[in-house]
């Protein structure tokens, strides 16, 4: 990538959205005409969003106080959606945890990016015109402090999993901290704010490739490497495996970023087929009949479109 | 307190400014010529104080990514304090534990008083004015993305707190998990919701005691609650330790919410006098030489005053 990074490109206005994949194929469904996943893989990653779907849904009823319970349900099952709550399980399941024990987790994230995206639309006096085309059934006052809460409600998710019999309290605050660095200061936090720079450029302004590839490693990257982390932590998976998969959620996520943000040419193809080659690796040490369907986030078929 | 709740008064425009009390005295600083607080318990406090300020600025350098780290470090420390963080700590001391050992709690809950004191005061679009009085060193989009950070920032102090030698992990997640409802739909952001409805009053409705009554329970109520059960958690309390210093905190915080909404009068200082008796309940089976200091924050003699 030495040489991408280097290339002055327009940048593609499209890049404060967050991604709005669709679910079952989570990263590139934008060129659904590409896709060549079998009804399998297609199966599996529908079955995973409707797990964490109803595991949402039962968390968040909609019940008093309904000044905080209604808008906290609509935010979050409005918001954009991610592939990291589903890389999460995937990763869990990939070590042999069962979907159970990354479902909080998971739930989590979908959560947490719900709240960032959120926030990220809020029409701020300095920016009154952000949410143009956005969903916005409640007014600024109550989305700011409904993804505030929907913070701290993610980590109560996680935090409740603690099981005695399972004695995992040391894994479950392993992916508490991971979360918490992902979501915060220097993660999806730090990749808004620099995001933020460009929106104030009102998209006239030529950025530097390299800055906003890190945009894409601090926002999607971040996200999903900690996603593909915390099923790998509570799934039961070793030092070595929760290191590859953080790293294969950092390339997916990256690619996710790249899409979501430059034109599709020369250049981006090039580079999201670097970091693809770089994902696939990280599996390689993983059981090939169970790395299929994960692998699918990056499919070879999809990138070299 | 039953007759009191049906009053209807005149709230204080003070209503929606979080308490500046003086770090040292933290309840009732508004009121210094009543403090009769002995020099030992000055110290006490001071150092508890001086603990927290140590901790945090040694957990919020200002290093790089300055773009992050220096709002952050402002933001921490510019906004009104609140006692719960010391209240945590002298929990976990009343009940055996060390110092330490709630050290992370109570710069978490420090961080996260700032954070909300930060987004209460962001200028919406449909709030413009909000921060007429209130420093604002730094742009709005700062100052909701970093109170953002601070508030992931914040469990991921605790939770880095896990000492395999003290097998303290499922107490750590217990004050996660007290923080997070704390601060979240049924806590301090439900409070901040109810309160900010008197904001669009202007000021010039007159509202139900019990009401606001609620807010303060809310708000300064289960901030301090979740202070004292989180101390007595991680200094090691028993189940009944626990649940009395819950009920310690929310008394305590109780009365702040009222000093900081309400007019001094008859009808407050009833109130006051009435959580103060509660509040003096719940410490009566601790040792009585320890809880000579922690009882401070609801100084008879200041009450009476």
């Amino acid at each position: 990538m030495a040489g991408a990074l280097s290339s002055i490109i327009h940048a593609n206005p499209r890049a404060r959205a967050f991604s709005t994949s669709n679910p079952n194929h989570p990263l590139l469904s934008r060129r659904p005409t590409a896709l060549a996943m079998s009804t399998t893989d297609q199966s599996y990653w529908s079955s995973i969003h409707a797990d964490i779907e109803t595991h949402l849904k039962q968390a968040i009823p909609i019940r008093p106080p309904l000044v905080v319970f209604e808008p906290m349900h609509h935010l979050t099952f409005i918001a954009p959606q991610t592939s990291a709550p589903a890389l999460c399980i995937a990763a869990c399941e990939l070590v042999g945890g069962h979907r159970d024990q990354a479902m909080a987790a998971a739930s989590a994230l979908r959560l947490m990016h719900a709240s960032a995206s959120t926030h990220e639309n809020l029409p701020l006096t300095d920016r009154p015109n952000t949410r143009q085309t956005v969903d916005h059934t409640f007014g600024p006052n109550i989305e700011l402090l409904i993804a505030d809460g929907m913070i701290s409600f993610g980590f109560e998710l996680v935090a409740q999993t603690n099981d005695p019999d399972q004695n995992n309290s040391v894994r479950v605050l392993q992916a508490i901290i991971e979360i918490s660095r992902a979501m915060g200061s220097q993660g999806v936090m730090e990749g808004q704010y620099n995001e933020s720079q460009y929106g104030e450029s009102d998209g006239k302004k030529l950025f530097h490739a390299a800055w906003l590839h890190n945009v894409c490693k601090k926002k999607e990257g971040a996200l999903h490497a900690c996603a593909g982390a915390c099923g790998a932590i509570l799934g039961g998976g070793s030092e070595e495996e929760i290191e590859k998969l953080r790293r294969y959620g950092l390339y997916v996520g990256m690619i996710q970023g790249i899409f979501n943000r430059f034109e599709r040419n020369e250049w981006s193809w090039k580079e999201v087929n670097e970091l693809r080659d770089l994902a696939l690796k990280e599996l390689k040490d993983f059981n090939q009949a169970k790395v299929k369907t994960i692998s699918r986030l990056v499919e070879t078929k999809l990138c070299n479109v």
